[in-house]
């Protein structure tokens, strides 16, 4: 999928200057297999990726090993590991401008003694963040969703929404969208949770309990929050004319939609860190994984992305 | 909205043979005020219906009433009251093949004294059939999907479900599909619940406990029933391809897809009632009733797919 991105992004001259950091004789391997037109290039230290960059892929030596795509394994685990560490350090030390990373098999991690139930919970540990700072949000050409509520039961959601989550994970959001998407005033629609948006109460009170007030708390501090918007009003495309990002109360009222309409543009962009974060917004797909059959068009988003959230900040950070 | 749906399909020579029951001074006046080209023939007797149609859009004497569109009074609630009771009973006999209503107020309604949460609730009793027999169907040109709970607060989804009420939904709707949309063999889509479909049973067990256990009876019975797909994978372009309708587990899940990728196209269908009914997928919109600058494609939608169903239904019997 990296190979492929990348390939695709090279021959469209869209590719920001990036570099992998570690598996340089697997993607080898893997390149060969798969015949895509990908020179791999070992570098040994991160500042010689931009040099490298019109040679072909740069790729951190030294972290590698051998692995067969689809079957996760500690070998596999250990580099994913390593790979993640270590590009941590990079972002977090300015080295590198922001951090791209691949979906990982979290149950080979575990094996080999991981415990983060997923990679953003691993990051903000590094960041020295507490997680609840760490912000989802989903990005596609035309739309940009945030789940408030992520892994979690559908009947536990309303018992987890409270007027201290949607402000401070909106706060993280508006500054988000302000500092890495250059959105000068940040327009924020929060959905509702129900049908309707409760009719007036008349199925389900969180609306006037706890989204409503947690809209006009930051109406007050001067972020443009409008809503509770019912969800199935939020995502016509005039509705998404008038955001620059929709809050949603759980999982698949964020992911429904970005997923019907974008589908293979999705990225996974992570707010609230000080490091820049992004990941394609779908899984390990180990069944496929390898065979040069995945579409690299969320990877080769990610990969976009990241350098225009970069650019952003940089002008924005002044 | 009527008017200009009409306007549209006659337009473009695709207007089903079909009447207004009732208020022909009513919408001569709106079309003088709107400058609709539409002439509105009344008749006397459905049966005169199809012969007016060349002249103009058939209305029915006899019901009418002067009322400011926008404003729902009593003299609007009757007239609409009166339309959907007559229009119930010609399909019900056969002298018309179908029914399309339009939105109503239910304040006025139940300022008169009517006693239904809906309209749909209504048609079920005058139909003589239970209210769970009525089911909604969401259709657009490219999504069909079925809310398994609709008015309810999202809290209490997961408390409603049962294999019983999926089983018995999903048999209404592939009855549906195979008379009146000519779907030979059906294939159903059944979402899960919770986000990834619970994971595994680590966030819920309604897929384990309730949703699997009724796919696993529909299949039995020889529906093509599969599932529980996670909400977000089911939406997707592929996805879509793989199925005739997607049953969805709660309000949001259903209408949120279908508003964001047809949004004034969905056609709202009552399927397990002995007549054929549709309606426009919007509320009344009272904020621009009557004033011409609604976009009359969900109405025009939904008189197309009413002929279309009672064509399909008329060959499916024989």
């Amino acid at each position: 999928m990296i190979l492929g991105a990348w390939a695709r992004l090279r021959a469209e001259r869209r590719a920001p200057p990036s570099f992998v950091v570690g598996g340089p004789e697997l993607l080898r391997a893997c390149a060969e297999a798969l015949r895509i037109d990908c020179p791999i290039v070992p570098i040994a230290d991160p500042a010689e990726a931009l040099f490298a960059h019109a040679a072909g892929l740069p790729v951190l030596a030294g972290l590698d090993g051998m692995l067969s795509p689809g079957h996760p394994d500690a070998v596999g685990a250990r580099l994913a590991l390593a790979s993640l560490q270590w590009g941590t350090k990079f972002a977090l030390s300015g080295v590198a401008a922001g951090l791209v990373t691949a979906p990982v098999s979290k149950g080979a991690l575990a094996a080999i003694g991981w415990d983060y139930p997923g990679q953003t919970e691993f990051l903000a540990d590094a960041c020295g963040r507490p997680y609840r700072d760490a912000v989802m949000m989903l990005a596609g050409p035309s739309l940009r969703t945030v789940p408030l509520t992520v892994h979690v039961a559908l009947a536990e959601v309303s018992g987890l929404l409270s007027v201290e989550l949607i402000t401070h994970k909106a706060r993280i959001v508006a500054e988000g969208l302000r500092r890495d998407f250059n959105v000068v005033e940040p327009r924020l629609a929060i959905a509702a949770l129900n049908p309707h948006a409760g009719e007036g109460g008349q199925f389900g009170d969180e609306e006037a309990r706890i989204i409503a007030p947690a809209i006009a708390a930051l109406q007050a501090e001067g972020i443009a929050a409008f809503g509770p918007v019912p969800g199935d009003a939020l995502f016509t495309p005039r509705a998404r004319a008038g955001y620059d990002a929709a809050l949603c109360m759980y999982h698949d009222q964020a992911l429904i939609p970005l997923k019907a309409l974008e589908f293979d543009q999705g990225v996974n962009v992570t707010l609230g860190l000080p490091i820049i974060r992004t990941s394609p917004d779908h899984g390990t797909a180990y069944d496929i994984a390898g065979q040069g059959v995945a579409d690299p068009g969320a990877m080769a988003a990610a990969l976009v992305m990241a350098g225009e959230m970069a650019a952003a900040r940089a002008a924005a950070d002044g």
